[in-house]
Order: structure tokens, then C-alpha cells, then sequence
């Protein structure tokens, strides 16, 4: 009798242990912002994938994003509104404390909030950063550094440019785009020039991806652009690219790793009311998904949380009283409409029916000609704008994708995780929380 | 040595059992329906609840939504969109596969769809629904009626009230509104009256709340108004009231229940674009699952979903540019749009200010005033639709509220779950896939 009883408490305990695989502390930690991928973006891109006006409602494929979907989060800042900015939203998610917009990792009174990197790189870990922009732009920059407003991009290259007493940087790895931010004349003329000092105080620095691909030691900071990426409609995919590179150089030594990934232009294409363009970015990120999905599936030691800091746009799929959203004609868009509009405000009018036809190939009623014929006519240096304001009523019109706003809107986001630890993060919870929790598990680990 | 193994796997099978807890088959079923409540009405929800321009960041709230919160679903229908109508949308949730827009539970044939109440019926459960609108409405009918077309409620109406050759009627309980198109005068001068027919089958016919209130015995048709209930912002709450009165009634029989809810009037006030409408609505409903939520903790033997059918209107919080959505604000309104511009429209423009002043207590501007004074001198009949418009942008630019519709969107809808069973609705599903868990469980429940 008292075998059994021994036996079954043993057994119980062995199936209840906190010490299950799930309940250890996870050995590396990847974070993916999907920079403006609000819930709409998600099923958007779904449709959007699947590619047609369907008519066979059996095989619309899940995606990636919908494989992994847990839960959601709330991402309101600290000051009065309920609507974040991205400076607010990486603060949160980097430090696990809501902030004003615009606060780079500094509470009200512009002291410092301490970041997951830099608590990662205290206990051992390595730090690294994959964005699709800048590396001074906001969600990148609440990582790794400090200032009271996310404009001051040439202060935040000289904090990522600047080792401490031991001469070791914030960061390990960095990969993005904006040399320009770190190589520039300042306003009293002089030439700056951190990427030089970076070079000098032992960090590789590349401004290549062919060049990135040839790095074998940590750190490294890499420069795909010297100002912005392209969107990814008018360009080739890199983001899976540029994070296979980074998983590579992270391997290189014997650590385990915090890594913070950015898409960052979902929320540019968000900002332009271009769901063609936002459409891409996703499929970026899914491709990029899908090779940190088995990576996660094979390691079994890592933890991968994918989350939004905001959506961007206010995108709902269907507006102006049609019950439709037509992915099909979403897909036959080739281009992004900035890069069009730019386009156009040079060319003669007498080319812009064949031009727009190659790249938004829909009828345009008389009304959307006559307000293209208007606009031509403009001589002023932001024409493009007005001309963009047209194709993207022309693309609602057609596509019935309604946007709400040309900035940020306040409704929880996505929260996507996959490996042993995904359930920590089911159901509806704050963004910070998501941080608290890898912070925690950062401390854990060595503790 | 053998003893300890049998015990071993003796522990082991008791803990993965099929037959723990929560996997047993729910013995009563409830499926709530908030009609319209796309995921953007939760979070706006949690903000207007909170009341106030947040200023301490540390104590938001979370609501009942966010804490049961598991998951989401896509509602797209099976005709050429990736929008769905009410009654698409009913037919997936009461039959699990999903129809053309318009369709009450038939096929593209018009062929009938069996659905999860006629179901329950063959297996010995009690099927009842209770709604914020005419029974005869798309999401109601959806469940115990078929025709190929929703604007058919004379039929839904007649297939409620004719029982079947055992003089069984289709429902046990129906609570909701809508008696005129049970008792009406038909095309032909004919009077046509289903509650008597009901009536003289054995249903207790009541036409008002106290009257459910003293009902003591099933079956009951309950209509609390002729057609259909006001907002609630403009009258008392009634939801919680009235799925009290119907779990009161199911419990005089000794059978199992199938309860489908619908808080109909989130879609409406979404329709309208009338925000302070829709959380008003929303707070109805988070009444009604404060007590369901106790309800189904003390039993442990009751299955609660929510979900939506779709998302209406294309809400978003914050509009326009502004990163702001203003809840206090939202919190002021305390009428309806609609009810406020029907009583306008019969009002001598020198008493409009002041009585806009008492219901939408912010400041108007100059083109706001000058727009009322233009559609005051109309003499239409739908004056009311044009003042409806004015003060549909007098919210939305003092909120930040965005709509880009007044119809529905296609973005996935919350799903949530109360009870042992909600981790079956975790993470992203299709709308039929909660449909077909009821019905599986109710097939297998006594077999």
C-alpha cells in the first residue's frame, strides 16, 4: 500500500514538475515587431496569400501568422492617449515600462529605463538587432539606447558608437540600414564619422549585404542602405536573409543570445494607406517566420514572440458600404504607390494612363482621370503627395481597403509565439508584460 | 518491480485521460453571439469602461472580454467575398458550413442546412435563444429556421410557429422582440396570427419581461417589444435580465440546453457609426457575461463561447492623424445618434444647440454649425439621416473614433471562452470550426 502510494506521488510529481521542459528558462530569446501589423494586417494577408477571388471556400490555406496566433496585447503609453507612437511601443517592449510617445527608453523625467539588451548583455548574453530601417529609427534605437526624443537619431549612433570603461558596445550584432545617421557633418561643419570609431574600437562594420555574408567574428554593425530600405515591392526580399546571416554570426559563439527582429515597413506602408505595399511586407516577415519556425522546432531551447507595436493605418478589409475586399486586385498591384507618385510628378502627362495601367491595372473611373488631369498640372515639390492622395482612393475605390487615418490607431495587436514557451503568452495581455517576461527569463537564467 | 510499473502507467492514464474534467463532454452549451463586435470594440470597450483621460498608467482595468479572451476567428462566406452578412454568418455558427450572404441556414441550392439547435433537439437537449432583437432577425433565425433569403421573416416567423407531426415546435424558449411579424396583415388583406397558432399548440405566448417573469414551464415565446428594442444607451439594461429568466426556465426540465445569445445591437450602433452607442451595448453585454461567467464556474459542466459574426463599421481608436482616441469623451454621450437626430428633425432650429449641448457635450465648430443650420431647412422625410451624418463627424473629430463603413468589415472576430472546455478555442480558427466542436459534443453526448 505504501508502494503504490509512494509510486503514484512520484509519478505525479514527475508529470507536474517544474522542472518540465516548458517551465525551463529558455536558452536564447527572439522578439519580432512587426512595426504597424495591427490585427487587420493578419487576415489581410491571409486573403491577400491566398491570392484570388476565391471561390472554393474549402482550401483557403492558414498562415504562419494564424499557425502560431496566442493571444493579443494592449499598447497604450504613459501619457494622455490610448494611441502609441513606435518610440513609446519599443520603450515598452524593451524595458517593460510605458513611457511618453516619443521617449527613447526614458521615463518622464528623461532618466534612462534599463533595456532587455543591456540586461542581456550583464548576464552573459549576446545582443542583437535584424531591422528592414534605420538603425537610429525608434524601435531599433529603445533597445540599445537613451534620449528624450526619437529625432535625435545622431545621438543615438553615437550611443550604439560608444563602448563603455571595458570598451564593449550595447550591441553585439546589428543589421539595418542608415550609415548616413552615423556618418554625417554636424552643424558647427565638422565630419563625423562613428563608423570609423566603431571600426576603430574593434567592431566590424559593413555596408554591404555581400560583405555582411563574408563576416566571420562578433561584433559586427551592418548597413544594407545609407538612408532607408526600399519597400519590398519595389525591391527584392532580404529580411529572411539578413536574419539567417545574423543567426549564423551568433553561433560563432559559445553564448546564448537576446535577438530583436523588426519589420519595420509594415507600418510605412501603413502610414501611406498602401495595402499593396503592406501586403509585401508581410509576406517578408512570413518567409522570414518560416525559417525561424523550424530553426525554433529543431533547436527546442528558444523562445520566439511576434508582436506589433501598434497598428498603423487603421486598414479594415471592406469599406464605404461595400461588403467586399478584393485580394485579387490587391495582388495585381505591382508597386508601391510613393514610388509611382514619385515617378509621375516627373513624367509628361501625356504618359501617365500607360504608366499607371503597368502597376495598378484597374479602370479608372472619369472622375479619378479628371483629378489626375488636375493634379498634372501642379508645378509645386510635393505634387507627388497630391498624386499619391489619387492612387489611393483609386486602390480603396478598387480593392474596397478602407484606412481610417494616416497614423497610428490604439486597438490591441497580435501576439504570435512558437516554441516550448508559447503559452506564457495566451489571451489578452500588455505589452510590457511580454518584456517582463523575457526579462525575467534573462535574469533567471544565470541566476 | 512489477507493481510499480502497473502503478506507473495506472498514474499516467489517470492523468491523460480522456475522461478528466475537461474532457468530458459538456453537458449544457452556450453560444454567444455579439453581433457586429469586431476586435477593435475590445479594446475600445476596456478604455471607455476606464472611464476617464488616463493618467496613471497602472491601473487600467481589464474587462471580463480580455480576461476569458482565447482566440479569433475568420468569418469570410462562401460567395465571392471575404465579407460576411448576418445571416452567412448565423448559418456558420448554428450549422458549420458556410452559405452565401443572405442565406438563413440553406445551401447555394436552397437546400436546408441542419443546424446545431435542430440537433440538439434529436438528442434530448432543450434548445433556446435569447436576443436584443426581432426573432425573426438573420442571427435568431440562423439557428432553428431556413430560407434562401434573410428579408423573408414572415416565413422565419411561420417555421417558428408550426410544430412538427409530434406537435414539437423547433425551439423551447425564445426570448427577444419582434411580435409583429408573428401577428400582421398579410399581402392579401388577411390577417395572420402565429402567436395564436403558438398559443393553442401548448406555447406560452408572453409580451413583455414581467410576463416572462411569471412564466413557470416551457415551451415560451417571449417578445418584449413589437419590433424592435431601443439602443441601450437610450433605455434600461435588459440582456443579463433576460438570459436570468431563460436559465431560470431551462432549469425547470431535466435536460440538457443548447442557449445561443445574441447581443444583437453592437452591429446597429456599428451601422451608424455611433460609438458611444456601441460601447453602451458592449457594457450590456459584459453584464450579462459577469453573471454567465459565475454561472459556468459553479456549474463546471457548462461550455461558454463568445464570438461575433463580423466586425461592423470599420472602428478604429484614433482618426484622422490624431494619435488620440478620447474615452472620457465617449464616456459624455449619453443618447444615440439616431434617437438624436430623429428628434432634431421635428425640432425648430433654435432649440437645437441646446439640446445637442445636453447629449453631445462638446464645443462646435464654426463649418459643424454652419453644416446643422444648412439641413435644419430641409423638409425631406429622411432630414433625420442628414443630421445623423453632422453628428456622426462631430464624434468622430472630437473622439478620434474612425469608421470606414457603414457596413461590415472582414477582419477575424474575437473568440472567448469560459469554462473547462475554453482551451478548445484557442488561438486562430474558422468560425465553422466553433460550430462544429458544439455539434460534435452534442452528437456525442449520448452516444
Amino acid at each position: 500500500m505504501r508502494i503504490w502510494l509512494v509510486t503514484l506521488l512520484t509519478a505525479a510529481s514527475l508529470m507536474f514538475s517544474p522542472f518540465s521542459q516548458a517551465e525551463e528558462t529558455p536558452e536564447n530569446l527572439i522578439l519580432i515587431i512587426g512595426d504597424g501589423m495591427g490585427m487587420p494586417y493578419l487576415s489581410a494577408y491571409r486573403y491577400f496569400k491566398d491570392g484570388r477571388a476565391h471561390t472554393d471556400v474549402a482550401d483557403v490555406e492558414r498562415t504562419l501568422f494564424d499557425r502560431y496566433f496566442v493571444g493579443t496585447a494592449s499598447t497604450y503609453p504613459a501619457d494622455d492617449t490610448w494611441v502609441t507612437d513606435s518610440a513609446a511601443g519599443a520603450t515598452a517592449l524593451a524595458t517593460g515600462i510605458k513611457t511618453y510617445n516619443g521617449a527613447i527608453s526614458v521615463d518622464a523625467d528623461h532618466k534612462p529605463l534599463t533595456t532587455m539588451m543591456e540586461i542581456a548583455k550583464d548576464n552573459g548574453y549576446l545582443a542583437a538587432t535584424v531591422a528592414t530601417t534605420r538603425l537610429t529609427h525608434a524601435t531599433p534605437a529603445g533597445f540599445f539606447t537613451h534620449v528624450p526624443s526619437r529625432r535625435m537619431e545622431h545621438d543615438i549612433a553615437r550611443q550604439f558608437a560608444t563602448p563603455n570603461t571595458k570598451g564593449e558596445y550595447v550591441f553585439d550584432l546589428i543589421v539595418g540600414s542608415g550609415s548616413n545617421k552615423f556618418r554625417f557633418t554636424n552643424d558647427d561643419g565638422e565630419h563625423v564619422d562613428y563608423l570609423s570609431d566603431m571600426q576603430a574600437g574593434g567592431v566590424n562594420v559593413v555596408e554591404s549585404f555581400a560583405e555582411l555574408t563574408q563576416q566571420r567574428q562578433l561584433p559586427v554593425a551592418a548597413f544594407m542602405h545609407e538612408n532607408n530600405f526600399p519597400y519590398v515591392i519595389d525591391d527584392k526580399p532580404r529580411l529572411a536573409q539578413m536574419v539567417q546571416e545574423s543567426l549564423r554570426l551568433l553561433a560563432t559563439q559559445d553564448k546564448p543570445y537576446v535577438l530583436m527582429i523588426e519589420a519595420s515597413m509594415i507600418d510605412w506602408c501603413g502610414h501611406g494607406n498602401d495595402i499593396a505595399c503592406a501586403m509585401h511586407e508581410m509576406k517578408e516577415l512570413e518567409l522570414a517566420l518560416a525559417f525561424l519556425a523550424d530553426y525554433v522546432d529543431e533547436r527546442g531551447d528558444t523562445a520566439l514572440v511576434l508582436t506589433a507595436d501598434h497598428s498603423t493605418g487603421g486598414l479594415t478589409l471592406g469599406a464605404d458600404g461595400q461588403y467586399q475586399w478584393r485580394a485579387a486586385k490587391v495582388n495585381r498591384i505591382n508597386r508601391s504607390l510613393r514610388s509611382i507618385a514619385t515617378e509621375l510628378a516627373d513624367m509628361p502627362l501625356v504618359d501617365w494612363q500607360d504608366f499607371i495601367s503597368q502597376h495598378i491595372p484597374f479602370p479608372l473611373s472619369t472622375e479619378q482621370q479628371s483629378q489626375l488631369n488636375t493634379v498634372a498640372a501642379l508645378t509645386s515639390s510635393d505634387k507627388w503627395r497630391e498624386i499619391n492622395k489619387i492612387l489611393v482612393d483609386i486602390v480603396r475605390f478598387h480593392t474596397g481597403s478602407g484606412f481610417t487615418t494616416g497614423g497610428h490607431t490604439g486597438e490591441d495587436v497580435p501576439v504570435i509565439a512558437i516554441g516550448p514557451w508559447a503559452s506564457h503568452f495566451q489571451g489578452q495581455q500588455d505589452h510590457t508584460d511580454i518584456a517582463k517576461q523575457y526579462i525575467d527569463w534573462i535574469k533567471k537564467a544565470h541566476n
